[in-house]
């Protein structure tokens, strides 16, 4: 356990700065959390953004006011503050240390690791997401995006892993639900303070997840969830989880942008596909089509299989209905459609319709037979018909003989 | 022209070997067709399953009675037999000569060019084909793919480009229907006899179809739609066209086997997603899984860009809704979201919360009120307050200032 000081310093820096802040995460690996505060509150910084909020908390970054705000304030709130030298600490965020991401914006620069976690729940949070995945998606959720996501979900928990989300509505909830009800374990893993979980419309679900599962933030308690929040918040969905399944996203959301930072970080990105007709699967069939990285996933097993060890789920590539005829080698398969619907046929006019030469067509027509496909009519043994138990073609777009001849 | 001759000669060779037939079509390549035809009804090939179809066609196979009944047949049918020596010879099917598929079957080997064409309708073949898109998919179709079909081919056929399917039930009626809806030219390319286009539920389709496009067919009049010619049939929508769109397509479909066509040719293969709870969208999410090179597409844009000449049709990256906020850098995007929702807060209390200094925070804030995004309250000029009109959160997970606190 690090030291109470250390643990409050790292609180109090996010009160100075957005978790993410390149310069302050810097400075705390160069000389720890109390010394770089120190630093902060000394003026050392350049930042005028830091000076200013040094001064707005100036009050509060006195140490033992700082201890009695931050710990204190966690066992009030039945939390606890989680943070890099903790056994705890989740150590997939750690490769946030290395990211880089295109583009000049702040929210794009300031990727770097989380200084703590606030954390309300009875697991081990490094332990509960070693096999995590998490789930994300949009808001305004359509019942086919709820729908799958809580199959796949529901599946991930049943194979042990934990599903990770955001706290939102459409999407993050059904995702949360749905691994709650296969009795599995949730991370919601939220843009502000822990005493104040966002929105309140779904307060039971996180009373819910901190007691099957785990609630957690970069924030302290009392952050208001600000908008720009909740894109910092996605590098940590992105970088604690092995991969990301997207289940529907309109066109520049939120969840796109947790995807970019999935694909920065080499993890898995999972797509699911909609119905191009549906806004909300706009932002899928986008990313889908421009980063070749993503993997598009139509269920758990894809899921899995993707997410998995190698060899760990193997799945089956889809089979159209199986049919008898499906089993025919091609010659006999090409016989078999020479065979006439109605009345009888000679091996000789078989062999000609079929293209196959005679001994062919009689050895395949003796195969067939045993398999019950075709039958002999009359006493010369030349004459056959299509039995009535024939099979239906499997293919979409060809005749099937029902319907051959209408 | 060719002489009657070669061309009835093409013809009676689909008789003796269904098109596509290697053998057959390198021996007219080496010695032309009525060559050709003269050395297997000799009996001079090895292939039994010929020999026996010169025996079941022997009589007609004499030069006379041969040109009788194919040009009279045509003429009949008001049909014409277009062979590669004519002018309308659709050239790009000639890369078939060339195609090589992995496997041993019949079907797989045997995808040479067709010999001849039947043809029914006015316009020329090659040139109608020379923009082409096919559009293929589920006889099973949803009301979601003939739907996505129908503004696909709609739009295809607006921008001067000819469709191309077969004539199936479902997502090839639909393609057909939507294309002559926009007064365009469609080719429905069968794989039986033009005297009896398949499926007889399509009839009054077909009609439409040789009134407003073509009708084509590799099979002489009386060629039964036997199950595996939509097979061999596939390899010739894949190559007269310069790309496929898979609309619906069950695991293991004839659709999906023409995709593979389009890929093995190096065409452009495009493919539609759809609800991943759907049974004839198996077909497509797979292909999307397992061949990089097919394009998704959700609309008739995307398909315009996969297959027009390079910078013919540029498509516009979808975008989330719009909102004065969006167009805002960073800093002031900061600043408006530190603004509180009732009262006011001063420059030194909204710089703290935004991270930003104090001159940015000003600067920012002078722009934000021309934009009239924010106003000043009080005669300090310090205060401020969010303007009524302030517009909403584009972003789906992230709240919008309307639900941040419910």
């Amino acid at each position: 356990m690090a030291e109470d000081g250390e643990r409050a310093a790292r609180v109090a820096l996010t009160w100075l700065a957005e978790p993410g802040n390149r310069m302050v995460w810097s400075l705390v690996e160069e000389c720890g959390a109390s010394e770089a505060l120190d630093r902060l509150v000394r003026g050392e910084v350049e930042s005028k953004a830091i000076q200013a909020a040094v001064r707005a908390y100036e009050a509060d970054l006195e140490p033992e006011r700082l201890r009695e705000l931050t710990v204190g304030r966690a066992d009030q709130l039945g939390a606890r503050i989680v943070v890099p030298s903790d056994e705890e600490w989740p150590r997939r965020v750690d490769s946030l240390a290395t990211l880089s991401l295109e583009g000049n914006g702040r929210i794009l620069r300031d990727v770097r690791p989380p200084l703590c976690l606030w954390v309300r729940g009875a697991w081990p949070l490094g332990e509960t997401l070693e096999r995590s995945v998490a789930v994300v998606g949009a808001r305004a959720a359509t019942a086919y995006g709820t729908h799958v996501t809580g199959e796949i979900s529901y599946g991930l928990a049943e194979q042990g892993w934990t599903v990770v989300s955001g706290g939102a509505f459409g999407i993050d909830a059904a995702a949360h639900r749905a691994a709650m009800a296969a009795g599995g374990r949730t991370v919601a893993v939220l843009a502000c303070g822990l005493d104040r979980p966002y929105p309140a419309g779904n307060s039971a679900m996180f009373e819910q997840i901190a007691e099957s599962g785990l609630l957690i933030s970069e924030w302290p308690p009392g952050a208001e969830p600000l908008r720009h929040r909740f894109l910092i918040r996605n590098r940590v969905i992105a970088a604690a989880t092995v991969g990301t399944v997207m289940v529907e996203a309109a066109a520049r959301s939120g969840a796109s942008q947790t995807l970019s930072r999935v694909l920065a970080l080499n993890r898995t990105a999972m797509v699911v596909p909609g119905p191009v007709t549906s806004a909300v699967s706009v932002g899928c069939h986008e990313l889908l089509r421009e980063r070749p990285e993503a993997i598009l996933v139509t269920g758990v097993d894809h899921v899995l299989e993707a997410v998995g060890r190698v060899g760990e789920y193997l799945v089956d590539p889809p089979r159209g209905p199986t049919h008898a005829r499906d089993a025919l080698d091609e010659e006999s398969a090409l016989v078999l459609e020479a065979v006439p619907r109605r009345g009888t046929a000679s091996p000789e006019e078989l062999a000609a319709k079929a293209g196959l030469d005679l001994r062919t067509v009689l050895r395949r027509l003796s195969l067939l037979e045993v398999a019950g496909m075709v039958e002999r009519r009359g006493t010369a043994g030349v004459a056959l018909t299509r039995s009535r138990a024939s099979p239906a073609s499997p293919h979409q777009d060809e005749p099937a003989p029902s319907d051959r001849h209408d």
